[in-house]
């Protein structure tokens, strides 16, 4: 087990109607007048804002509103919420949505104690570093969760676009992290079938990505909060595509979308991870406009068949104990390809295409699309690679487009 | 699932030589004299106790030291804690130890910011309330682990003992949980193979109380979060018999202590558990001094035995999941049956007993005192039982000490 140190202080408020507990948790924590941040969808048309905002003044808070977040949120409507929040001393920021605008909420956070250009905070692709950093608490942010994905409503973690310049840049910081996540598993029994199965996939992936690292072994509990994760999503994925409105089931996979993303199945791992499967698939929504669970679902299979020589003994605890495989004592690797077939399966299964090519949106990708991408991936080493338990290069990351052709 | 809030804002520091991080983060959390509180035992015969004044001092800050703590930690150090602290302006507190002394050091800290007797704070067994509440946030507490049992370091529990009327009393507030815990794994290498062996059950104990709840299924999150402790308890815990200085496994033990009783693996549960193990345990533990992970295993295999049958689904599901027993289709009793005897074979494998019999303090325990005892046991519910999956009168608890024997 490596050093580490975990921190997750953000505040889970989990049930049925738990919306309703914004304004008293607002207040709690200090809140006097609201920004209430949200996006344009189902939030907006289904009176949820409506109820929140109503909520928060029967609480005898003031409330700003600002709609609008957009998937892969932009740096525009950041400023502009900066820009808002100043003009109205707003002094708490509530999210309403999910990963999208619990970025865009936390950018505004940061932007809020900052004193200069918020971009600068955020780390180029290019270098893996940003021009400036703050380290003064950002104003607070509390989310009320609608979608079960991206784990940004206890993560370190968030991702905003610059749209004119197509430029997607990150800034992971621990003072960014919401206060508390209210989470309520109803207010995701709407979300169409595709959705409810990118979340799912993302969500595994988060806890993949860290599981899948370096280390051979020596990570024994944190292997196993993994595995929960894995088989949580795999058991209650497979009851949400039967039956939608399963309200244990949506509350385990809203849960454990917290817990995948929050540090927790990261603990004692180098560098929290490997994590090129997340940056390769970036580049492909970039590319295709896919949905980010979508590419992933592509693009793991086939990393996990480029890259699982070099850690069998993690590839195969996770073969037989998540995928149920039984240990192939002659050839272990067959073990292994059963695994990621049978994940495969469990993809498909959810209705999600497994390769480039029967990707709707996607098709057959030329060679020059595939070096163009995987130009672009983020670099996190040192040596101009990506990835932890195989260091990728530029080639590398061509043959697992390939793979996933 | 049920409706619940998480909270564990706990900062975990894991790593070697992670106590020479304590002056940095003291002083992060805003200390300038620190009260260094410990026991008598191996914290201050090894160095440990003075290397960490050093630290403190060297960081600038300055140290007032309390030792003395012992098992079932006194209300009387308590109050000498509390005047010390009043006397030296301290506005920080540092616990050096386990379980004893960092429950010695909450009360010490509740009591700084309470006008009135900080025993009042303490809920009696009788009535499960206690005379006050208090409601500002406590002097910031920090801990330093050298034993990986109680999960105190991240919990909202604290229980003294007032010697001299024999009396343990409870308090649960989230208003006392550590800013930080410092783990060193390596602190805990030289600890006796009979204190791991309580370590390890005590750990398994507090995801055991919340794993059997009244729900027979809707938990299945925080079921394979339980599950992932008890698998990692199991499998290091095998590895410590066999080297004590299995760095991993004692590491992934010492986590494991934290996470199972911080309140994550209850997340969902009725009451956050049934927790009438532990209460039995408790009394078990006040008449014949026996250590209290010892005391678990015995107890919760009776325990087991006498309420398995008012929630088959869970015992099943946790005796082929986590025992590895085959399910017995024509009689699936028998199924959980060898999954407690698997289990009573561990703890024999850990080298403590499964019976009060062949406890070397106790012995044969006559009627009367299993009376006495079971008239001692907390009542936490308002019909006067104790528990959730089954609610146990004295009678009830009288037979599962007979069912011990």
């Amino acid at each position: 087990m490596n050093d580490f140190t975990f921190l997750s202080p953000t505040r889970l408020i989990v049930g049925r109607d738990a919306e309703l507990q914004a304004g008293t948790w607002v207040r709690r924590y200090g809140g006097h007048k609201v920004l209430v941040h949200h996006d344009s969808g189902y939030c907006e048309s289904s009176g949820l804002v409506d109820r929140i905002v109503r909520n928060l003044q029967e609480a005898g808070l003031e409330t700003v509103v600002l709609g609008g977040v957009v998937p892969n949120p932009h740096l525009s409507l950041v400023y502009e919420g900066i820009e808002l929040c100043r003009r109205e001393k707003v002094d708490f920021l509530l999210a309403i949505g999910g990963g999208s605008v619990i970025d865009s909420t936390k950018a505004i956070a940061m932007g809020l104690v900052f004193d200069g250009d918020v971009w600068d905070l955020f780390a180029s692709n290019e270098t893996g570093e940003a021009k400036a950093v703050e380290t003064r608490p950002c104003m607070p942010v509390g989310v009320v969760l609608t979608m079960a994905a991206t784990g940004s409503e206890a993560s370190n973690s968030c991702v905003i676009t610059k749209a004119d310049e197509q430029l997607k840049r990150f800034c992971d910081n621990d003072l960014h992290r919401p206060v508390f996540a209210i989470e309520n598993p109803v207010l995701t029994m709407s979300l169409p079938p595709f959705q409810t199965a990118c979340g799912v996939i993302d969500i595994m992936s988060h806890s993949m990505e860290r599981y899948f690292s370096c280390e051979p072994t020596g990570n024994e509990l944190t292997d196993r909060l993994c595995e929960a994760v894995f088989h949580t999503c795999m058991d209650c994925g497979r009851k949400l595509m039967a039956n939608p409105n399963d309200y244990d089931a949506r509350a385990s996979i809203m849960v454990a979308s917290t817990i995948s993303h929050n540090g927790l199945t990261g603990m004692g791992r180098k560098n929290n991870g490997d994590w090129s499967s997340h940056f390769i698939e970036h580049e492909l929504s970039g590319e295709y406009n896919v949905t980010h669970g979508a590419g992933l679902a592509v693009i793991t299979p086939a990393w996990m068949k480029y890259v699982y020589r070099e850690n069998m003994p993690i590839f195969l605890k996770w073969a037989t104990r998540v995928m149920g495989v039984s240990y192939d004592w002659d050839n272990p690797a067959l073990t292994i390809e059963e695994g990621i077939r049978r994940l495969e399966d469990y993809f498909r299964f959810l209705g999600i295409p497994t390769t480039l090519h029967e990707m709707p949106d996607v098709g057959v990708v030329p060679e020059e699309i595939m070096w163009k991408m995987a130009r672009r991936v983020r670099i996190t080493n040192e040596d101009g690679t990506v990835g932890g338990l195989k260091r990728l290069g530029t080639e590398d990351i061509v043959n697992i487009f390939r793979l996933a052709q």
